[in-house]
């Protein structure tokens, strides 16, 4: 049973992981990164998630970078705002934080042999392939082949990404076989009391909640705005 | 000229590189990592450096990394003592932070995009490739086919790596020819009020400028173990 190191930022995709990893391999620890992300509030969702597997939970405070990443709308003091609507409109790249995944797993590989963990699992997935360069198949194998050449003869250290091939939907089904909570999950780009159900994050929850043909448990501000962005999403493609 | 990100530990490799690109690209700034290393006063000999070379000059504090990399003996506050002798012999492993190179490229990457730079230079050299997998060719391939995948259609960002094939020595050659104020220069990993003159990075140093038949203006506590400590080297290969 390999020993896993996941991602996990609170949301849909990493807590899924996390269950499926403590369903089918070892779960070795949580680890979530503070990169002064306006919704930061999802790191308290990844606590209490850990907290319900009994796994350890790493908060790594890159902070210090933020200052030098502010052209993302993500990160607070940045003066772009957190664009409404669905991903795959052209204003989603101010969603995008530079090497956000090349960092963190980086980071977590280091975390990882530290620890003598066997994996460093991540939960990249095809719905995020339109927008994000660094959560498609191929970075994945790249950044695998790089590892293994940066660790070599010291350290053997799988990369794990079980999602890489199915959309957000998938997840989501798969998270119910497995009994995720996920009324404790975080999206929100926002980082307000509730889900905005506006920005990207909370369409893409909704829709794949729809998808999935399960309930969502959540609790939007705007329930319904999800639909008009999936259908101006629709025109366009037309 | 391409704007070149320049990571610079204040040692005589990545200083060397600093004025290479600054004599034949353009130098965009330097950038330092303070990750909790013993030899933190490297990075007030970046700055001098930065300083004369008229750059900007960054310091990433990723120290909050620190206690999840511990196994190395570079890292404060690590039980693992800086062993002296030469990088070739077993014990030399100590000195290895894991996945240091991919941590700091991947971060460097980041701050390039941000800063819109077109590459990313570092000075590994072929030294280091006895113990550091992450100093060898493959390492540098590899990394650069990742990073061409992490930032595809957004940003296109170079790896620059002009030492990969050249040992410390011939980077000292390079270095003289340049002007580079190797007295601004620091190495030593026990970061005392002087260079040691017996851990790896000295001893390596020190026959650096032998090899390269250059006088070495550094003044070490010990400035005659580097040739006991090559002469075992020797003596182990026969």
């Amino acid at each position: 049973m390999k020993n896993t190191l996941v991602l996990c930022s609170g949301g849909i995709d990493s807590v899924t992981l996390a269950y499926k990893v403590a369903a089918e391999r070892k779960l070795g620890r949580l680890v979530s990164f503070d990169y002064g992300q306006r919704h930061r509030r999802e790191i308290e969702h990844a606590a209490r998630i850990a907290d319900r597997l009994g796994a350890r939970h790493d908060v790594v405070d890159i902070k210090a970078l933020a200052g030098f990443l502010t052209s993302s709308a993500l990160i607070g003091g940045s003066e772009t705002a957190v664009p409404d609507g669905h991903y795959a409109e052209a204003n989603m790249k101010a969603t995008v934080v530079p090497n956000r995944n090349a960092i963190m797993l980086s980071i977590a590989f280091g975390i990882a042999a530290g620890a003598k963990a066997d994996a460093v699992g991540i939960a990249v997935h095809s719905g995020d392939h339109f927008i994000y360069p660094d959560c498609r198949p191929a970075f994945v194998d790249a950044f695998r082949a790089m590892q293994a050449c940066a660790l070599e003869g010291m350290w053997e250290i799988e990369l794990y990404a079980p999602f890489v091939g199915i959309d957000k939907a998938g997840i989501v089904r798969e998270g119910v076989r497995l009994g995720v909570p996920y009324d404790l999950t975080w999206s929100c780009y926002k980082g307000g009391e509730r889900h905005c159900g506006r920005c990207a994050t909370c369409v893409e929850r909704r829709e794949a909640f729809h998808l999935a043909g399960m309930p969502d448990p959540t609790a939007y501000e705007d329930p319904d705005y999800w639909k008009a962005a999936i259908g101006k999403r629709m025109a366009e493609r037309d």
